[in-house]
């Protein structure tokens, strides 16, 4: 069945503003395409530096009420949020799917998973944003720490999630005293569109402002004097960029870069299940996500029967359009993506690589136009073929063989990426020698995608993972500061 | 009585590498100075871009072994520097006073301040990093956080607590299985030679090295390649840069800077403990250190009573050679610090303010050559003069009237650093509007130097606490990074 | 106005067990009572040991699945409960008043309070109920520690806030896995009834069993083989005695108990908002709550003019039936309890004191029958008479003066309950005295009824804390147990 | 080389009251052996009811200063204890062999990990000891939560490890500010007199006080009105007597009880280590520790292979006297003790057992007085024969067959003792469910000693750990209280 998206056309995108819907003043648009359809859909405009300050102004004049709110007054607003959020996550998630492309089960999930950042950040707001208090620190001394917000932060998000990663951030600082002016992408636009109808009425105006914007203006938020810091996800060349910028102004900054991620498979795997839990991993959300595996090590005399169990199962996956609900796999989320990671097939081909499965020649009959790209599977890889070393973000699986565990951690710890790695296993030895000695920031065991959950840090050392707060477990010492007061009576 | 320095002349001093004392290759030099005598007593010389690397390549090699150490076994280590350092507490306090001036109680306040942090290190590598863990956080699957040191860090420490704010960082770090390059004060590089020798046979090779250096070289220490990043204390203009440079390698960076301090006395507080708490606040340590308090604003009609007892307590204070037990302030740590006071003190009077105590004729009759300034205080003080809103660091207070409360809390707001602020008061009332609405990191109530103890952070915020950690109660997760493992059996 | 309350006969209340009402073979029953009108609205049966032994057993059942589920899984749940209850929540506070008496503003503020224990157990299953894990505690071993809810634990639930007491247990047993029998007061059991119907259908069959019985089918309950533990509030005494008994079966025990709570009123004080202050903490609630305060102290030459305008704001209270939305204070919930009261005061006549305000002889005209009892005042009250040592339960304030703080204080730690104390000053001195020095587990400074609220817990020391455990803050270690596993693999 | 004891003969013992060593009064003696010998080398007096209220009067006076000393001025008591035991170790050590009869190197192992618990104290009064604090709670009002010591606490410790248990709790209880009675075991009270010897000038008078007493006597420490509560150690039986004696004052308890520990080893274990681990598990501390392995269960056709080697490495056991270096397993601590354990091994014979290996005829020749117990392996039990079911506390091993991890599980979960269990696999899945489905407190997966260390709780559910609080990581919660201030200023 073909799900209805929520419109057709969405004509020209409006800024949230300080509560409003707001008409940018910009002359510069970008084209918002429904992927699968090959299809404009809407126009955004670039947002201009004077828009960005008023959104920031905003921000900063609704933080004067928002911070000094009672923690459990403010709550009442972030439980709204899920209430809303739950109404109309259908109509979100269709929307989150028409303008990616991932097919609509992945945008229910990505749903369901801004909702558990909002529940877990009134959780987070109400148990570990206190202070502390010890009294008799010295003869009649008492010592008392208060945790208080900071003021206006920026969000940049990127395309892959369009509501989720924002949401790795909103409800934390909104809970936590802070208001926000997020920029979100050029690309994907139109499911925050929907989100922020949703919550228009829900949150007093101007502690959640939404625009978007060309880098340069996005650099112009990073670095306003009233912005104390900025939470983004994108690339580690962005990422970087900007933690030098927000430095430059003594601006804090987290920033979630690029990965190329490896798994290990080991001879005493459970290798039905292994190979299934890797498909998912590589071509879920269409290979776009930094979780995804890129590199599927094989270990001992594996690898023959893996390739072909492998081969099989990426065959049978069913590309379609996102909103046709038997689609197993959607399109990429535009032709100038699809068209980086076919550069990065033949890159792979030239230094050396061998086409296992090739999707490039895919065509979905009913949806010509749309961009899709085939599950693909390149063999004959090495760690320092660039197809290995550098991020594919498409639906690219590379098979490499590797003598023993010990050399597979080497390979993964030489990677320029720290992001994620797993290894499949049935051995509580092999397992705890991997979990203890890859360096990346997650790691999953028999787990694919090793997406943390509950209350924990999605981590990514140094490029994955830039600066030193990890997102969603460092919010509240990203969003909040702590002020000590030592305190004696006469 | 003059006590006996541990040796009149430390010749050229050696850097701290590898667990050997090395000789320097360099050719320049700078001379060490005993301020009260005014006399050189060592010359320290300003390592190479080649000993820096040979230094950060020692702590390298030396953590792959000091970060596997399981923690109880590391803490045996923690726990030798302790007594290692009280059995020298009082030649290492000696040395203190000898290099930078101040007088022989300040110094042994220091050492015990020392020892507390590493005291504190224990017990913060003991209870608080460890990792967490969650049972079946989706059926059948569970989660794991793993706490992990990172590698070699840096530590850039200022003149004016030679031993203390060193420790502010590497007994933490250390503990918590990093290892580390001090680059130390060339002004008073001494105090850290002794604690070294003390340290020396304690701690595995390579853990902990120090060196001496100009600030190209320790540029070039911040940005190398194996740093995972730096903790600084200092002005606040070179705390940007170095945040800036750290930020654009992607690295972590801690940086305390500058203070213009406020006190508020209200018309209820106890006048008398409140005038001897501000004396000892701005006069204490010769006014170089960054809780002092700069600015006192009196409130409302105690100025008179106020001005002629706080007078009267500074011209009584006992100026002499901090190795003389019965001096009470010692001299400017250097000649140049002491010119530069003297320069403030000139342009707060071009700019309209009035000397109501000045200190700048001081001898102190048996020491001629020493740097000593006597207790000044400016009047007719506003805050926008510059000798209000720059950072001043020597003993040197200004008085300032306000007609409110309110008032007050503004001027302090406005100021561009935003370190720390007391007030004094008998009302409940007001010290919890100054303790809520001061933008500062450190509060005092009735107390003048707001320094935090125990399990606190050291606050500041914008220009006098650069990036979003703070030392001492941020050891944990400054100096340590976190992974993430997903775990699920077949 | 006078508001319709949901029914105006319950008839004969049925029992919760196992996710359903069930009818009680019990021939045993009590009448319960509208008290503003003073008239039967339900017949209440005191349930058989059979059917506690159905009711645990259901529990124990229910566990095996309700303990297993993931954490975000089991939490929608609780999310469910917020929001069932806050749809009925006028229904319910309107049941509420029927029952207990209480004006309807003082019972929506129970429900309040009720459904903020709802959010707070969300929040603390979330984030403060994970394990531990400490990676190479000796070489190549691990720790991992595992948080697990218990069983089935019963709660004891008194008759003052019929549904607020057994909420600050039900939703964290709930949130953190395991499942309750809940006995409820068989003086106000229907508004429990009111909420079971909210919540019968958003929970699995046997999580949540609701019964009412006699003491000694209480005691059946308390030590039934498969409890492993239980969350009382009611008297001291009857605390110790289930205390006893689950400690002779080696199961958990967490009780609040009885209070006989002081107010210190000093010179400085505000008097107007303290006498405000202190006729709602007495009056509010009928004087039926454990936070009130029953004796005021004035110290130094404040009496008169404190008891002047005491008196007359007691005067002014308006007493009337608590669904009339005029009425300010409305009738005791049984007539028992105000047989009690009034030999209370009977006795403190004979004790010397002086009645300064009589409210034995209050009616209120349109409900001759209902229990109502005005506001009433003693003097002449000293610390050892009985009627300040032992808790009276009603509107009953006694006045008291004392020569200093210290005698104040000497006078609180002597009494036996350690419940609650406030104090109302205007200095920071006496507030930091009294709360340093009280033996108290809630302290008020200006503050009457010193209510724990967002994540503290809700002290009462000695007598009026038994166990080891408070209510809320404690909710999950008392709730849950740990298990350490130490790991190592060959 | 046999090592020489601190003394040979230590007389009649005193108490330890008040700083001071004191004759007791009492009639009654116990004698007390070294059991390597079977020689008597001390009376023990059975202190009297008032020599009790003595001690506990001192703890009392002493803690009204104690509790209120500065946390940073308490450590440094503290951190004296840590060097006062770490200079006499060695001595103490001997002590412990000479009196319990232990081999020495399991008495120094017993002295590490007692100073372990002193450095562990320090670290948690420090960092885990804090309050907390809430601005805003509701407009205007702040919220403070105080951690406050509580008294004086009673210890009640066993023979078996005569300084390491009663340090488990005795550095906390002193850290967090109370002060204690300490009775110790009459069977084995040197080692504790040789700790108080090293101690008795580093803290002041009343702080820690030892006694010896009989049952009786104890009971009245226990139920002492001035005593908060008790940490015991010894028989389930014992410690639910105490849980409801105290519960009947009102009063907190934490009891450790018996054991009867099973591991399971599957088909996949390696064997060798497993065998070794399993040695040392049963036969070190001649079988006399609560985490030893009883019930070993053999899954699969492993049985024949384990049995073989087990018995070698079993028969290979250097029995000997404590104190000659050579020694690898010492006698049983007491005649009584020995001839309980030859009763179980015979109740075995009688249900059916048969004797693999028999350590009842065992003598050492050089010692022919002691009470020497050699290696005994018991096959064919059966988890319900009372040698499987109850705690047989010395050198016996029995072995059981098993056809399924689910069935060692579900024998596990019936024994009535829920202290330890271990499973020996290669298995990541296995290991899993063992750590999840056993009802136990401490697990260990490849180990056979589950010993909590580094910061975490010593396990043990219903009557293995009796009330709700654990050893070691529970220390603050049950040795300190909580109040909570609400504040608001006019």
């Amino acid at each position: 069945m073909i799900l209805e998206p929520p419109r057709s056309d969405y004509g020209v995108l409006k800024l949230f503003i300080n509560g409003k819907w707001v008409e940018s003043s910009s002359r510069e648009y970008a084209e918002v395409y429904d992927p699968g359809l090959g299809k404009v859909i809407a126009k955004v405009p670039m947002a201009t530096e004077a828009e960005v300050d008023e959104a920031v102004e905003a921000a900063y004049e609704a933080f004067k009420s928002w911070s000094k709110l009672p923690v459990p007054d403010r709550l009442q607003y972030i439980f709204k949020m899920k209430y809303a959020m739950e109404e109309r996550k259908e109509i979100i998630a269709r929307a989150n799917t028409q303008n990616h492309g991932k097919v609509i089960r992945e945008s229910r999930g990505d749903l369901r998973r801004s909702i558990e950042n909002v529940e877990a950040a009134i959780s987070v707001a109400y148990t570990l944003a206190k202070g502390e208090y010890q009294q008799e620190i010295a003869k009649g001394v008492d010592e008392v720490l208060i945790r208080e917000p900071l003021g206006v932060f920026a969000v940049v998000s990127p395309y892959n999630f369009p509501v989720m990663i924002p949401f790795w951030f909103i409800p934390y600082a909104l809970a936590l005293g802070d208001t926000l002016v997020v920029k979100v992408s050029s690309t994907t636009p139109v499911p925050m569109v929907l989100v922020m109808e949703a919550l228009a009425s829900e949150l007093p105006p101007g502690v959640l402002n939404v625009i978007y914007s060309d880098h340069k203006v996005g650099e112009h938020l990073v670095t306003h004097p009233l912005v104390e810091g900025t939470a983004f996800v994108g690339t580690s060349n962005a990422a970087l960029r900007l933690y030098e910028l927000s430095a430059s102004k003594g601006k804090r900054f987290l920033g979630g870069g690029s990965a190329a991620n490896y798994a290990v498979v080991m001879p005493d795997a459970d290798l039905e299940r292994t190979v299934h839990n890797l498909r998912d991993s590589k071509f879920g959300n269409t290979g776009q996500r930094c979780l995804a595996i890129q590199n599927i090590v094989l270990v001992g005399d594996i690898y023959d029967k893996f390739k072909e169990q492998f081969l099989n199962l990426a065959k049978e996956i069913r590309i379609g359009y996102g909103l046709d609900e038997r689609s197993e796999m959607g399109p990429m989320a535009s032709r100038k993506y699809r068209d980086n990671v076919i550069k990065m097939i033949e890159e792979g081909l030239k230094e050396g690589a061998k086409l296992a499965l090739d999707g490039r020649g895919v065509r979905v009959e009913e949806y010509p136009d749309g961009f899709y790209l085939g599950p693909t599977v390149l063999e004959g890889v090495t760690p320092d073929m660039k197809v290995a070393r550098e991020e594919i973000f498409g639906p690219v699986a590379n098979l490499l063989r590797a003598d023993s565990l010990d050399q597979a951690i080497e390979w993964i710890n030489k990677n320029k990426y720290h992001h994620s790695a797993s290894i499949f296993t049935r051995s509580g030895k092999y397992a705890r020698e991997f979990l203890h000695n890859v360096y990346v920031g997650n790691v999953g065991i028999n787990i694919g995608i090793a997406a943390p959950v509950g209350w924990f840090p999605f981590g990514g050392k140094r490029l994955a993972g830039v600066g030193s707060h990890h997102p969603q477990m460092d919010a509240v010492d990203f969003f909040t500061d702590r002020k000590v007061g030592i305190v004696r009576w006469f």
